[in-house]
């Protein structure tokens, strides 16, 4: 059980747009640089933020993404459902229900007794994700990375073309 | 991301044998019969258990698999890991490290703030495999279930080939 890549670039992506500010727009190209990523696969998953509402996206050649509120109000828990889908990575097939041993459905009207238990786990680790923020883990990592980031982000913002060049 | 289905097999088939009896031997026909599944798809989930430990496999005519010990002492975490091997879900590819924003190596001597948190979650859903054991899914199973096991595998021992038959 492998969980997509793109959680992590989108986990990335997040803490990044959350040390340059809130309000910031960035490009999928300049995300992608910064990180060393294929720009049309980190593209989809910037996407899938957005449809998500985690990010908001915008056209144009100063468009891009950027957070769609605080840092502190986005959970890890969002940012894996949008990328990974909110389905539980347990699916229950209902084996009891088949076979030579079958189960009549008259027995089979609670939740199977191995899915409740491994759903339970499930909730354990959702819980777990919905309490960290981007906040958080912006907090955790250094403070020379965060400043690395601003520092990056005003370098190429410089290198951005203005509605005035464009013109 | 979604788990194997030999978890899901291979749970159920460790609380068929603890409803059994401990002690009893079934083979993977009989238990891919009892579930309707393939026979040598649950072999293999059947035997990555008896690698890990967690069964007991036995050759010859009556032959097959037992638990390695009392369904108390078998947690949930172990079938998990058994089938799905040891390796997180998330997997850290340490993207802080490369690109155009890459940090520095003397930056990254503490686990990348992402991989961390996401690892907390993962340890909170381990934990809660770690806490549930074939026993209490077996005890949160309906009785008749229990009971229908029992009597199917009374009716399968009884069509079993015995030493005598054989020789």
């Amino acid at each position: 059980m492998r969980m997509s890549q793109g959680v992590e670039w989108g986990l990335h992506c997040c803490v990044a747009l959350g040390w340059i500010g809130q309000g910031e727009v960035i490009s999928t190209a300049k995300l992608a640089a910064k990180f060393g990523l294929p720009a049309a696969y980190l593209n989809k998953s910037l996407q899938a933020l957005a449809r998500a509402g985690v990010l908001v996206s915008s056209a144009g050649p100063r468009g891009g993404f950027r957070l769609a509120r605080a840092p502190s109000k986005i959970t890890l828990l969002e940012v894996v459902d949008a990328i990974e889908g909110p389905e539980a990575a347990f699916r229950c097939t209902e084996i009891r229900r088949t076979g030579d041993g079958a189960s009549p459905a008259s027995e089979c009207k609670r939740p199977c007794a191995v899915a409740a238990a491994m759903r339970q786990a499930e909730v354990a680790w959702r819980n777990e994700l919905s309490k960290q923020t981007i906040a958080t883990v912006m907090a955790s990592a250094p403070q020379a990375a965060a400043d690395r980031a601003v520092q990056w982000f005003e370098i190429t913002r410089s290198a951005t073309p203005t509605s005035a060049a464009v013109s």
